[in-house]
């Protein structure tokens, strides 16, 4: 399989358009199924108890969907989030970064779908789960 | 790993206590991560077209989330669904039946967390996803 | 404000469209807000208790919004339920009808969203809300 | 009608128990309804465009939905969020704050259910809308 864009052109796309954010997150593979990133904590994700914070975790679902639409499409193409469903099942461990691992179910011409699980690293129960629409505008 | 109900103890959980909606389904099987249900369709569930309608997709991962869930507690528990959302995203193949795979994420104390994928018989790309909540109330 | 389609108009389409569902709903008023409609209750939308089951509440959230979009944009349009996410916040009254307020938010080129809340007749407080997105075909 | 916490206890509580983000807030209102908070945008908030950011909507919502629901039950509780449904509609307009309105559903013994609408200062249609849940824990 071959994909629109690969993991070093992601990281390139993330520093020079969200050069903001860009060192929060490491793009880590991309797969058949979608991607993989790595969200690196620092003290501003944090909420009192040392855990990262929901809308942090927003932030690294809403990411990684969309790296993971821009790894099939290319960097063209400006998708926006037009709804999300995240539910926050367990408290992250404290101070550890999370993996989020995207799996696409649909890229259409108008919507993309996908599914995303959110783990601290080194543990086995998701914190989080969400679910992505984004709508991918006419050429 | 052993659970609290097999597929026979489900099914007939279904034809007792739900004797309503019993025969729309058939419980396929239990897994390590979940539970796979189909959908016996019928005329009463198409829509102009051929295809299955909305409420019977939500009606189908309802169930399939609570059977999955029953699967792990045992049967005296009165879950109810507290939230569900749910993505249409492909027309299902007309009058086909349909396989709900659930994975269940989290069976807490007082919630239980589960998604799961709706595919026609025979077709590879999911026509929904879903993500349900329910309330477990206390014994 | 003028609408593309008033109550009777709607109520012929459902007729005409929907003809197995048609007899569950009727539409009680068109409004500057959305749209407000009533489910006829009877023997096959209630579960154990007598209460009204999640995929009935469903498919009422689901076509009161439809019918909300149609009153703006007129029978023309094909538009389908992209998501739906729904709450189950309370037990409706056992045996009673149900009342479903639609807001709607947006009517895009693209896309429609709107929330509604569902109370049943004669009581103040909600049993269930939704929000749901309609996906508009182009012309 | 009387509130466990008023205007000015809230904005003590986001002080002392959220001073990380607590410049970002100003609640403007405690109401029958729900309650009002006004999101003061700085830099850190905003997209390339000018246009404040999805992760920014998100805590918004999440902390206008629970201070809500502590103007109900008070400071005691630990609640934390379970559930969010989100709908992005329209792009904010750039630079300029938003205005988060929280509608309570449901205050319960384990689950509060709110929704809200988030608009851009001075305009009229709503930019996004969500409903959260939050689980609260036994006393």
């Amino acid at each position: 399989m071959t994909f629109a864009m690969d993991c070093a052109a992601l990281t390139q796309f993330l520093a020079s358009d969200f050069a903001q954010v860009a060192d929060m997150f490491e793009v880590l593979e991309v797969t058949e199924a979608g991607l993989r990133v790595r969200l690196i904590v620092n003290d501003s994700h944090l909420r009192p108890g040392g855990t990262v914070s929901g809308p942090t975790m927003f932030a690294l679902a809403d990411v990684s969907v969309y790296l993971a639409i821009l790894s099939r499409i290319g960097p063209k193409a400006l998708a926006v989030t037009t709804n999300c469903s995240i539910d926050f099942m367990r408290k992250p461990a404290a101070g550890c970064d999370l993996i989020c691992d995207v799996r696409l179910l649909k890229v259409g011409r108008v919507l993309a779908v996908a599914d995303c699980l959110i783990t601290s690293v080194g543990q086995g129960d998701p914190v989080a789960r969400a679910s992505m629409t984004y709508s991918i505008p006419p050429k």
